[in-house]
C-alpha cells in the first residue's frame, strides 16, 4: 500500500514530545506545554529537551551563561548578508547563514554526544543573532550586538530593536519560544532526522529543516494570518463576509485546523493570553478581531485555531515584520530539531523508503538523429 | 508497527526511475542505464527524467545551449567561497552556495511547472562552476569560467584543471554523471520531497537533499573506497589481509552492498568499464586492485559492489581530489532530486508521518528552588 503524505504511518520512537490529539494535549518530556509556559524559561525548555530532565539552580545559570557566550555569529557571515536584495526572505538569509556559519566550524564532522550537544548551543544561540541582524540590515539600521547579561528573549529584542527589551515583550516572547520549541515528528523535524540518519553533519539537518519549515502548508502559517488581520482590519468587508470570500474562492482560512489536533490546540490557548495581555499594553485589539475570526470559523466549518493563529497576534504586537514570523518559530523550534537529531544519532537507522513505480518500462532507446 | 528507517515502507508512486534489484535492473524513465551510458549525454539525460521523453536533435541542441547559457555563479556567492577554511569539505561549501544562490532569485517563492523548470536548469548548470571553483580556490588557483561551447562534463573538466579537457576523460565524466542521475527515492531525494511537500522553494530542497547527500551512509562512500584503494596500494598489507583487518575491527567495507541491489549493481558494471578504459590510457592499475577487492569480498562476505565502488577508480584516473568524489555525485544527481521536487509539487501531499511516543508522561513541574 502506498502511504501518501505518510499519514498514520508510525515512522520511529522518540522519548521527546507526546501528542493527544484528541484531548488536546502536548507535553514535553513529560511536562505539560502549560506549565511549562507558566513556570519555565527557553533556556530551562531547551535544556528539558536536551537533557530529558529539568536543570537545578545552578545547572540552568551555568547553561543559560554558556548558551549567552555563543551568541556572536562569525564575522565572515556577516558580509554576505550585507549584499541580499531587499525581497530574500529571511528564512532563506537564516536558511544560507546557519550554513555558512556550518562551513566555518573545524569540527564540523564530529559526530558523538558531546559534539552534538555543542553544536546544539552555538546553533540555538547565534539564529537570534542571524535574524535580528538581518532584519536591521533590511532598515538600513546598524547591527546592534548581543548582550550576555540578558535572556535569550530579551537578547533577541535588544537586538532586534536596539533599546532596553519592555519585560511584559520579554515574557511574551520568551513563553511563544516555549510554545514553538518542539512538536514531534512534523516535516521539518523529520527532514532533520533524516540527514542525521545518513551521519550527515547537525548543520546540514538544521539547513534543511530551516528550508523545509518555511513551506506554506509548514510555517508559512502564522505570516498567512496577519496577512489576514491586517486586509480584514484595514478593508471594507466585514470579518465575517472576508472569509465567506475566501471560502467561495476555494481557499483556505490560514491558523485553522491541523492533521493532529482534534481540539483548540493546545498552544493557542497559552498564545491567546499572551496576546491579550500584549494588546492590553499596547492598547491595540488584535485579539478582539482573532476571537470573532475564530468564533466565524468555529461556526461555518467547526474548525479549531492552531498554533499559528494567536502566534500572529502576539508577533504584531511586538512589532515584528510580518515575513520575520516564520524566522521566530524557527528561532523556538531549533530545540527540539536539535534534540531529535541527537535522539537520531543516537539510535541510528538510516531512512529510506521505497517508491511505487507506474511509469513505463523497458523502452528502446532510438538513436538521436532517427526521432 | 513502527517503521524504523522506513524499510518496505512504500512511501508514494513515481514515474521517474525504476530498480528491479533482484534483476540487476535500473531505468530511467523507462530506458535501461546500459543504454543510455553507451548512447547518451547528461545534457540528454536531464532532458528525458525532466520532461519524460527523450528530446529530438534540435530540442537537444536548444536545450544544451539553455543550460550552458546558465554556468555563470552570482559574484557575489564567489566571496564568501574564498574566505572557508582549507579544512570545510567541498560538499559544505556546495551546500552553503547553494543557498545562497537561491536567496538571491528574485522568483525564488514562485512555484510552477515553468518557474520550477527553470530553476532545475539554473541549479543543474551552476553546480559545476561551484565545486570547480571551490577547487581552485582551496589550491590557492586562479578561476577558470565556464565556457559555453563545452558541453557540460567537457566544460567542468575545463574549469576544474583549466586545459582542454581529454576527449576520453570527458565521456568518462560524461557516463559517469548520467550513472548518478537519479535513484529512485533514497535519503537525500527523499528529504528533497519533504521540503517541496511543505511548499517551499526548489532551492530548498536541494540544499537539504545536498547535505543529507554527504552523510557517510548516504553519498560519502566513494570517498571512503578511494581511502581504502590507497591505504592498501601505498601499505605493507596485502588486500586481503587489510580486509579482515577491517572486519576483524567490526567495520563494513565501503563500496560493497546495497539495501536494494542483490546484484551486482548495474551503475558499477558501466562505471567498471570507464575505469578500465581510464587505466589503459593513464597507465594506472586501479582497475585491477579494484577487481582483486571485489573477489575477496564476494569470496568473504557474499556481498556485491556498488555504484561508489567503481565510481572511485573512475574519479581517481580523473585526478579528482578524493573528498570532490561526493560533489561529483552531487553533481549528477542534481537532475534526479529537481525532477523528483518537480513531480511532488505537481500532485502534492504534505509528508508528515507519525511517531510512537515512549518516554514519561504527566510529570509534575517542580519549582526552580526546590528542586
Amino acid at each position: 500500500m502506498v502511504k501518501e503524505g505518510m499519514k498514520n504511518v508510525v515512522a520511529l520512537e522518540s522519548k521527546i514530545s507526546r501528542i493527544d490529539g484528541k484531548k488536546g494535549e502536548l507535553e514535553y518530556r513529560g511536562y505539560s506545554i502549560h506549565d511549562l509556559a507558566k513556570h519555565s524559561s527557553y533556556e530551562e525548555t531547551a535544556y528539558l529537551l536536551w537533557h530529558g530532565r529539568l536543570p537545578k539552580e545552578n545547572e540552568l545559570e551555568e547553561f543559560s551563561a554558556d548558551l549567552a557566550g555563543r551568541r556572536r555569529i562569525p564575522p565572515e557571515v556577516i558580509g554576505p548578508l550585507t549584499s541580499l536584495p531587499d525581497i530574500t526572505h529571511p528564512m532563506v538569509i537564516l536558511r544560507t547563514a546557519i550554513s555558512y556559519c556550518g562551513s566555518l566550524d573545524e569540527n564540523l564532522h564530529e559526530i558523538n554526544p558531546e559534539e552534538n550537544l555543542c553544536k546544539s548551543k552555538e546553533i540555538l544561540a547565534m539564529i537570534p543573532t542571524i535574524i535580528a541582524y538581518a532584519a536591521r540590515l533590511r532598515e538600513g539600521k546598524s547591527l546592534v550586538h548581543p548582550r550576555r547579561e540578558l535572556g535569550h528573549a530579551a537578547n533577541f529584542l535588544w537586538m532586534l530593536k536596539g533599546s532596553e527589551p519592555d519585560p511584559i515583550e520579554v515574557e511574551a516572547l520568551d513563553t511563544d519560544l516555549i510554545l514553538h520549541a518542539e512538536h514531534t515528528l512534523n516535516a521539518s523535524t523529520y527532514s532533520s532526522r533524516i540527514a542525521a540518519s545518513t551521519l550527515s553533519d547537525m548543520y546540514a539537518g538544521i539547513v534543511s529543516a530551516t528550508g523545509t519549515l518555511m513551506g506554506p502548508l509548514h510555517g508559512g502559517a502564522s505570516q498567512a494570518v496577519i496577512e489576514m488581520l491586517k486586509e480584514i482590519k484595514e478593508g471594507d468587508l466585514s470579518a465575517e463576509e472576508w472569509i465567506e470570500n475566501k471560502l467561495d474562492e476555494g481557499e483556505h482560512i490560514p491558523g485553522f485546523g491541523h492533521r493532529v489536533y482534534k481540539t483548540k490546540d493546545p498552544r493557542a490557548i497559552e498564545l491567546e493570553k499572551i496576546a491579550k495581555r500584549l494588546d492590553e499594553k499596547e492598547g491595540n485589539d488584535w485579539t478582539s478581531l482573532s476571537n470573532k475570526i475564530e468564533k466565524i470559523v468555529d461556526d461555518k466549518l467547526g474548525l479549531n485555531s492552531n498554533v499559528d493563529f494567536y502566534a500572529a497576534t502576539v508577533y504584531v504586537n511586538l512589532e515584528i515584520p510580518d515575513d520575520f514570523f516564520i524566522p521566530i518559530f524557527a528561532m523556538g523550534r531549533i530545540a527540539g530539531w536539535t534534540t531529535h537529531m541527537m535522539e537520531q544519532y543516537k539510535e541510528n537507522k538510516l531512512i529510506r523508503p521505497l517508491q511505487k513505480y507506474v511509469g513505463e518500462t523497458e523502452k528502446e532507446y532510438i538513436p538521436l538523429e532517427e526521432r
